[in-house]
């Protein structure tokens, strides 16, 4: 296993204050020196596990307060579950989570802090729909239907009863994370093009089907977000200008040599004692307190002794990641728009799911984003590749049939994500959510999914870690 | 008196729904027809006055709702407080209100709908002071001290006593509204570095003194953008890309025809009646609803007939507009970077008081904005331009005197409005701010200073045009 470490750039006086711990580390790993078991090589007062957004924000809030951090990665870059891909002449495109909009001032500031410019998601024109094989152009922005309107009130109200801080706590808790979404829907007997429309919704933002998602879950994560309008639409406004993995980088270049890269964490000790040992290639580390920042459905490669309690280790277990692929094509310009089509499609039964214009902002090339469906997606890339094309061609024309470039995005096949999104099946959430959160002797979490706020989101990761670390604060805080 | 009509483009279906009546009101223009008495030349649903930011959002609204709509603005141009200025090779600049930042989701939200980017408020780097005569660098953020931190987090208690949907009925509210500001710190004994920061604050987002600010007013501005952080930093986070105006430039695209600039109202008759009249120079119009989308301070340019209630006059009398003067000037590059400067500067005792760096985002041209005291300004431009290339020059160095281009805003000298900004003083909020937004009759009240949250920002303006628009929603809904 090789370290590498971050190239330290902007660095402010404050952010040099935390260095001098992993100012070691670093010596010691420029000699090449091997892993070591015994005594610590590193005393900190926070390590974080998980250099993607959330625990970088973490790390850094902790770090400007003056402790000493180090965070730990497994994978050679930071990002998580945003991740920058090269698409040729300079272009890079977002393989994971990029869009962030309206009512989400925690990543917007973020944003801002960074010098990341927002970029407009374009939206004029006509979309474009591919149903039962007839191809089909609508305005987006056309009113929803009476039935759509009365579900999503419907649903919404419901929603409005899970506390977000303690959805395990809703009213009727238990009975609705009994159902799964689709079961409670045909109990209804909920009008077809409403099912449909919650059906797009919880496909686009949950990467699954009403079938394997529970009401409750449903339930939380639109409150978590503020009703349909807000995940179907306002979530969906700008993108970060470069790559949504820029503010997980320009984060990293300010925290310096204390962000370690393909560093795995394999072990925790003494969770529940004065202070914490972690156990990584590189050596032990101490800590006075731990910040885990993963998806829960990635942390039972953690060993824990002692043991963690049987709710916690349940709810680890039993978290469920959604997989997802995304592709991305360039061309020289954005043909569609010249066509009145905004380049946002679906189709019902395809390889291809849906469609977004993913140009950058200076009207040059025209990139296109392709969500496909992992389970018609296939292990030839060849093949896959001509399928895309075509199913593209039949939304967009000819022109979409030839790309200059191409590139693919698979999160099941990541090795270490379980997956870009969260769709909770019946019965977690009101059995084992309340274990999501709750600090556990030295141990704080973070990550989007513990976010009460836009969970499975940029916005989430950011809360998130901003959370955790002043739990940490609070905790080590001089009585 | 000319009439012109906005160009329309991009309109979408339903936004050519509204046009019938605005169709009828250009063809009469058209035919260069004179003004005429009498019968109504136009009937609307809704007659906006003033095509500022918040009487746009307020129209567009109202359009999308199947309202025939028409604008009526007095300028020749939309956009109100905010301008775009051409500064020579493709550059515009902000002349009027040009930030926006983390926690104002309306406004972020509108920017990704129209397609205007965001571009980051450049921040990196050390700021630039002239105080009594010395020059200083230092990191902007450092923390503040203890005497700072401890006056902000009492004012910040004391503004979390002020309702915002009614600072009037704040607890001490008839109290803290005899108080100016700086009476109240004189009378606290506060610490000279605290009253400094104070002073800052109130200068940079009230154009205005301690010694002329109602207590209870900066209570309430404070509270409304969510405290001194939100004031001094997250408001200033990103600047619209191509300019503040083109947010309501693209609205009125959309809005078409039914914005009709040059047509100021003067009277407005009728409005405790079933229709109001509105008299303006082309004509009467006809209109169930009104919403006045103005700066309280101009509205006593309008004639009311009946006249208004007294406490109503007695507010729009009272109300003070702020002066405010800007100046842009363009460099081949923004050199104070290369010197790890960010850009950002004040001086103590001179004709610019504030200085921020505007470049675009593109890394080429630089771009520096410096806010000017109005009272040491001056009559004569050539001398103005040269203190300000001395103060400049003071702050930043000899290149800082030789700009490409430099252009000017003097909101004092424009005739349509009374100020860019609202620093009220003492007694006028306790007295009559309850009429301030109840609607009265027919009228109905839009305009920033309407908004109880970001009060004076565009958030603010984005709030209180759809509020405005929600209000005559329900007013005009059959029962």
């Amino acid at each position: 296993m090789r370290y590498r470490l971050l190239e330290t750039t902007s660095l402010t006086r404050r952010h040099l204050l935390c260095l001098s711990g992993a100012a070691l580390l670093a010596a010691l790993t420029r000699t090449g020196r091997a892993a070591v078991p015994g005594p610590c090589v590193l005393e900190v007062d926070v390590a974080v596990i998980g250099a993607g957004l959330s625990g970088l924000v973490a790390a850094r809030h902790l770090a400007d307060s003056g402790l000493k951090v180090v965070v730990l990665e497994a994978r050679e870059r930071v990002g998580g579950r945003t991740v920058n891909q090269p698409l040729g002449e300079g272009l890079e495109v977002d393989g994971g989570g990029q869009w962030v909009g309206g009512d989400q001032p925690m990543v917007m500031a973020l944003a801002g802090d960074l010098g990341v410019p927002l970029v407009p998601q374009y939206r004029a024109g006509q979309m474009a729909a591919l149903l039962g094989g007839e191809r089909y152009t609508f305005d987006a922005d056309e009113p929803a239907g009476d039935a759509v309107r009365a579900l999503h009130l419907r649903l919404q109200a419901m929603a409005e009863q899970v506390p977000l801080e303690a959805p395990w706590a809703a009213p009727h808790a238990e009975e609705w994370d009994r159902w799964s979404l689709a079961a409670w829907l045909r109990a209804e007997r909920a009008d077809a093009e409403a099912v449909e429309a919650v059906s797009t919704t919880v496909a686009t933002t949950l990467n699954s089907a009403p079938e394997r998602v529970s009401l409750l879950w449903f339930l939380f994560y639109l409150h978590s977000a503020g009703g349909f309008a807000a995940l179907d639409d306002q979530a969906q406004q700008f993108r970060l200008q470069g790559g949504a993995q820029r503010l997980s980088v320009n984060l990293a270049q300010q925290l310096g040599p204390s962000v370690l890269l393909g560093a795995p964490v394999r072990r925790i000790e003494g969770w529940d004692q004065e202070a914490v040992t972690l156990d990584c290639a590189l050596g032990r580390i101490g800590a006075r307190r731990v910040i885990v920042a993963m998806m829960p459905a990635d942390m039972p490669r953690i060993g824990f002794a002692p043991a963690l309690p049987k709710g916690r280790a349940a709810l680890q277990r039993g978290w469920t990641g959604g997989s997802g692929m995304k592709v991305h094509l360039s061309y020289a310009r954005p043909f569609w728009r010249e066509a009145q089509l905004s380049g946002a499609g679906f189709i019902d039964t395809a390889l291809v799911q849906m469609t977004f214009d993913s140009s950058p902002s200076d009207q040059g090339q025209g990139v296109l984003l392709a969500f496909l469906d992992p389970a018609r997606a296939g292990n030839n890339p060849r093949k896959r590749q001509a399928r895309v094309l075509k199913d593209l061609m039949r939304l967009f024309g000819e022109e979409a049939g030839r790309p200059l470039a191409y590139v693919e995005q698979d999160w099941n096949r990541e090795p270490w994500t379980a997956g870009c999104v969260s769709p909770l099946p019946p019965g977690l959430l009101s059995r084992h959510g309340r274990h999501l959160r709750a600090p556990l002797g030295n141990l704080h979490w973070a990550g989007s999914e513990t976010s009460p706020v836009w969970c499975g989101y940029l916005e989430g990761a950011v809360r998130a870690g901003r959370r955790a670390a002043e739990e940490v604060l609070a905790a080590l805080r001089p009585a």
